[in-house]
């Protein structure tokens, strides 16, 4: 068991013992995602980028604990919709690879329907 | 090394290839990762909640996409963090099991604070 | 001078009192609107349709302040960008009153399309 | 009637016409604004912010778009729910008045709690 599978399978455990089943609808955990992804933001939206490659410790810690939640409701969110999230994100890998190849892609952010 | 940390080894060898790491600040991962919940989210917008527990074979695999671009944002966002994502979720659920006591909590969605 | 107008100007003096506009590049101004819209979210996301159709005084009053915390970002990027958020508004009417027919989109969620 | 009045109004004559209402619950709408606010990140996460304050021209008409939806969702959301989104707007700007005062916020970004 990997450990994505065994985060899955406590987020199953944690819902499951608090009846939250009926609250976790792919349209309510997609929002909940959502609305951390949001919270994650805030933490350097008035840094410089460059301030964000070095962020103050509380900054690093508030953005770990949005990182968890948003990890937390994605596994979650797969789970409900009966995906794997590590192969998906084996087979967008590999359809980046193509899309975006070494010699076109290199020391650019322009996205690849424009290289 | 585990599953997640192959990812973030192949997201550094990606990035480096391509020499991306100069867009690559904390700053433009959390508003790409933020994006891609965005999109996650437009998947099921208009589905009422039971809509989205049995969703159509192309919105499956829209939010799929959409999943994996999110993981993949978030293990690089980490990494470029130094945060370990899977040990910071480990650390969110203990605090979560304290903070949503299985008597108090089960059958609600209300939050902690007004349990 | 219109309502928008009257808050573009009172955000202007805000900001050139306060000396952000260093802080207020459409980028930032643009995750600030995002983060906004992050905590709205979070008002609805444990909520049915008709729960949040008829909203407790807390969530609507809570509701509000997003609102608010949108808008006033809204128009202070469109401001910032030099663009007229009511006519882009007003634009956006007629592009969606021709992509969605009445006889064709009537009754239905599907995007354009697929109509 | 002010702008915002006449864009509520025509946004339900639009909906109405279209039979929509029953897609436009609070918690839908809050949805579609989050996820247009995602779309309108986009166009800058790639971005300096330097960049970001002298967009393309393409990047200018993009963002224009999404800030025309997110605007359009807002009044929307706030006419759903009973709100005026000017009325809370105002409110807003006092209660930021108060909490940064121009002697204590001038040329930092730190939150009022940490002022």
């Amino acid at each position: 068991m990997t450990e994505v599978q065994r985060l899955r399978d406590q987020l199953r455990a944690f819902a499951e013992e608090r009846d939250w089943d009926q609250f976790h609808s792919p349209k309510n955990l997609a929002m909940a995602l959502a609305g951390e992804a949001g919270e994650l933001l805030e933490n350097f939206q008035w840094l410089t980028e460059e301030q964000s490659r070095h962020p103050a410790p509380e900054v690093l810690a508030a953005a770990g604990e949005e990182i968890a939640d948003v990890l937390l409701y994605l596994i979650r969110l797969a789970d409900k919709l009966g995906i794997d999230p590590v192969a998906a994100a084996d087979r967008k890998m590999l359809a980046n690879a193509a899309k975006y190849p070494v010699d076109k892609a290199r020391g650019t952010a322009k996205k690849y329907t424009e290289l």
